[in-house]
């Protein structure tokens, strides 16, 4: 495993054509238009140091099912917060995986992983405790290998586009070494301006007044803020970013008037907010980033609907980010009216919209994507990313909002070692809805070769408006 | 396409039965219990004036779609409401969607016009830029023959029911006509009350007044209003009506004494009314439809959860009904127990509740209809009536509704031209779910074939009365 | 039917995997860790009595759907509240489902209850009014024979662990019987103490009397109150119990302050309570419950989202669970925060989650059970324990909670007849979902073989902790 027939339909006949349709992807170039690979190990170009560390400690999947399972996190690498002590052995922390692998079964982690070991490393032995040595040691070997450096892979996986993702308030220095190194437009970073957009963060004060510094704006007017903001997008542009993203509890969106708006940024930043001011501004705030994107043409991501770090003792012990976000029910409907009354009949702005609540899919997602210019349906996300979840995705939404309002997709790695994996999963996924369609008389053989050379390559490249210089 | 085995499972020896349960029912006659053709069509019988106007400018699926990738309404023959200019040209009109037909590739909009192509007009080749002009007249020709005039049509389909469905208000003038001309319970009206029971409609106040001058009561009293409701009712039955039709923003119901009733209706029609008021007034009438129905044997439909005309500027620009309509998160189990608290176990009334929030399947509809007397399931609606959407419906309320508290299907089409294509796609899916059933073991053969008939026939027929003068 | 194929995948490779995976859990003894067997059924081992009260009567899928369909509940031998009349002829009651039994093709009522006709009683010919007599004789000749015997049918059908429901205040005689007849820890009671939880029921303030009664401790006060539960719980373990089991229309919890609580139990108590109250009193019980579950090891089972007696008539007729509870949308991930908060991290804590709204399982009970060390999400439940049912389980968890976060299987039958029925009918639909991740590569062989145990055995065992003493 994988086979040559990995994850395609049983019957014979459509599997044959869920073939030849990935055989005419497999080797299509991959455009990575949302992760959160590390831009420094790009810029570095150093080895990646540890397998373990690399695939297991920073890996939210596994640390999640493990954790589950009663396993430490410390166990796996992950430091306390309060500097208790951690394993710092890859070895230790890998066999601990091994030991407890069984648990992966028929999860896409487990699918990745082994994906990863076979494609990357050239490992096709099952992991578990008597293998786990041996493997641990061919994978490091390899990693220290020139042809295993960040930038050598990028190559050898056919990345031709890479966004990684950062703060408004990140400096940006990796992305500007790469460009040095004639890397522009190839990795490139994402505005994600949570830091400054989100009142709740305990840092959001201290956010703003480092904005204001980094602009030279003044970020406690509203006309300032907004100004300082306008600086960091063109900082990202210059250093090519196409998108931003923003990470909101809710979808809710808000069109107040210039004078209401700049009240409430008045109440945010004096902190006499209310948890109601916090929402609304987070709401406001989406709407404005979407005027700016009309201006400066960056497409914009919203991500909303997960209860971040649910655990509290977790976070506390570990702080954010350590697979204790849970999904919540969501709705888009009623909320996004406010950004779409303003925005959503204007073809030049892209709007990609991801949910982890997919009872939105067919509900909601796929009839507002299906009619409204400005909106698109990202992937499905997270938990969703799996065999079993892009086939509902596919089932449930392109009847509705068709193919065309949707952008491919997205790997949402962290490590540059699985990226091959999570595209290689979906495209083959993608020739399996593809194939049934064409044995049942859906779609003719030429229009889903076509569709899935779009789906592999094609939309994610225009709706992120690769190459292009906004 | 579509070919002998359009639509049915891949795997040969299910796909023999289902070809074999299709070959069963394929031929039988159509019962259209609720749709939207235009009975002046029927009643005319003039040709259909114009295959592009008829089927891309009416449809409201098609019209969404184009409108999502940046086509002005306008360019599609939509008329603005301030009389602004658009697209007049049925040929151009026809050219437009032919240059975005790929934007269709696998819904069900391009499956239904492709079907309709072939199986209507005859013609086999793909829809494309090259192909529009000699399409567009060679349908065009076709549709001026006599044997394409409505009536010949309707003989032709097979159509031995069509309901279609007018405002309180509605003279009925056509169904007269088509009555005197032998047609009485063949094409037949629907009574569909929104117009005068909800009160947020501009035109309400107005309505009433009408209604009032229609029936001889006086509508600004509660006694009055009901009497002129049931005096419309009648008329409606003597026209040929078997059912009632009600869309609502929720499926809230209420009981309320008849002191709080006329309170409340009091309050509506004297313009002091609150949002709740128009809520509870909406939901109060549907328990006085009820009411009604036990007395006057009309079937009774609820269609709720649709946001309708979600795209503020659209509106504006064009009026309702231009594919900007988007579903909401609903609840059953609550909102109708009043209705169900007052009529639920009354065998003789036909409740028919239809959702678009797929998640209510199987949590809330069919266990209700599967309870119930009165209660049935609505076939699946307007974004759910196609492949994936039928076969949901069938996976996900079956086992606990059956199939006895479902009521066979609606085609809810706006053209006659369609309406072949949308019953044989649904007596195609249906008959690979039953395929799928025996040959798992859960249905045998004989079961299989009498459910393929109940399902393509009869349990539309009998549910909505047809035939019966109630 | 069931022949040996019965609910396998059409595909034949497919197929012939899950004859095999099925070949290997056919034979395996049942865990049944939660259900409605009658104690005094199996303490007495007196033959059950009539064939139609039994599995009609008792069967509130049955009655549900006949009712549906306009059969009155006294014709299928439900006893009005009233001493009103109803059928008590077995043979009557039998013939009013054989003529009616065509409303239940592809349920899994009609499945469970021809596999019992033909595994249990031989009987293979199809159920319809021709044969209703004839089987009828046949069925209850059987019944009355020694090795129809209830603890016969126990050993024959291979039930290592049947645990049935009591209430808080059950004197458990029936159990302590069988305990001395050398049934202990085979036939167990689950301590289901919703009696003495649910301030809104009826006889709550009786019932806390008589608890205070039953243990000698003063429950008008709070430490008596809590002190008297865990006598109970004690007195369940003694008995055999590993389990309590809770129904609550939310899943919302609490962990309020000890003064706070015994506040709260003071307003309980004193009639003085609010809905609030009442509700906020269930959700700090559950906390409750839980500390004492990390004390004395009872594994804790929470049920929530049915609206109990939905028909207010029918209840007033016949009384409670007569197939007239809805499920209703229900959300996890807020309600449970404070039961997690204070146990979640907690290993030796298993708290079993069920649902009856599907839309949760992949967007919060997946993504919660993987994540938590104490939650383990519980199989499908009620409506969703059919084959499409159990699929979905499946396919909307495996991929975020992955296997070991689940409990296996629970027939909450009411009838030991049924029992395996129900088991056989999972095993079949697992092994078919085990085959086809084999067939596209998502598992090896071996893996789905260990799996297949697993899910018919293993974890039900564990996780229920059989054959342990708490």
């Amino acid at each position: 495993m994988p086979s040559v027939d990995f994850l395609f339909p049983a019957d014979p006949t459509t599997r044959a054509l869920a073939r030849a349709l990935h055989g005419h992807t497999s080797a299509m170039p991959i455009v990575s238009p949302h992760g959160h690979v590390d831009p420094g190990l790009l810029s570095a170009n150093e080895p990646i140091d540890d397998i373990a560390r690399e695939l297991v400690t920073r890996n939210h999947y596994i640390l999640r099912m493990l954790y589950s399972a009663g396993v430490p996190l410390e166990s796996l690498g992950v430091a306390p917060i309060d500097g208790g002590d951690f394993e710092r052995d890859g070895r230790a922390i890998w066999s601990t995986l091994a030991k407890h692998y069984h648990l992966f079964r028929a999860t896409p982690s487990k699918l990745w992983f082994d994906h990863t070991l076979e494609n990357v490393f050239g490992i096709d032995e099952p992991l578990n405790e008597s293998t786990a040595d041996a493997i641990y040691d061919a994978a490091t070997k390899l990693l220290h290998a020139d042809e295993y450096r960040p930038r050598a892979l990028l190559d050898r996986f056919g990345i031709e586009f890479l966004a990684t993702t950062e703060g408004a308030l990140d400096p940006l220095t990796h992305h500007g070494a790469m460009a040095a190194d004639g890397m522009y437009g190839r990795v490139v970073p994402t505005f994600r301006p949570d830091d400054v957009i989100d009142p709740d963060r305990s840092d959001f004060a201290h956010n703003l007044e480092e904005l204001g510094e980094l602009t030279g704006e003044n970020t406690r007017s509203w006309d300032g803020y907004l100004r300082a903001l306008r600086a960091r997008r063109s900082t990202f542009i210059a250093a090519g970013a196409t998108a931003s993203d923003h990470g909101h509890p809710t979808a809710l969106t808000a069109d107040l008037s210039p004078t209401d708006a700049e009240a409430l940024f008045g109440r945010i930043t004096n902190s006499e907010r209310s948890v109601e001011d916090s929402e609304l501004f987070r709401a406001q705030m989406l709407t404005e980033m979407a005027t700016m994107s009309t201006e400066d043409g960056l497409v914009m991501q919203l991500h909303a609907g997960s209860w971040r770090n649910h655990n509290r003792q977790l976070a506390g012990r570990f702080g954010p980010d350590m697979g204790a976000d849970i999904p919540t029910s969501i709705s888009y409907v009623g909320p996004l009216k406010a950004i779409l009354d303003r925005h959503g009949n204007n073809p030049s702005l892209t709007l990609i919209v991801y949910t982890l609540d997919e009872s939105t899919y067919s509900r909601e997602l796929a009839p507002l994507a299906g009619h409204y210019p400005a909106l698109k349906l990202g992937p499905p996300w997270w938990f969703h990313d799996s065999p079993e979840g892009i086939r509902r995705f596919r089932q449930l939404t392109t009847e509705t909002a068709g193919f065309a309002n949707t952008v491919g997709f997205n790997d949402d790695a962290r490590s540059l070692l699985t990226i091959p994996a999570r595209h290689d999963l979906v495209r083959r996924i993608d020739a399996g809805f593809l194939a049934g369609m064409i044995v049942d008389g859906r779609l003719s053989e030429d229009d889903a070769f076509e569709l899935a050379e779009d789906l592999a390559h094609g939309l994610a490249r225009d709706a992120f408006r690769v190459g292009t210089r906004p």
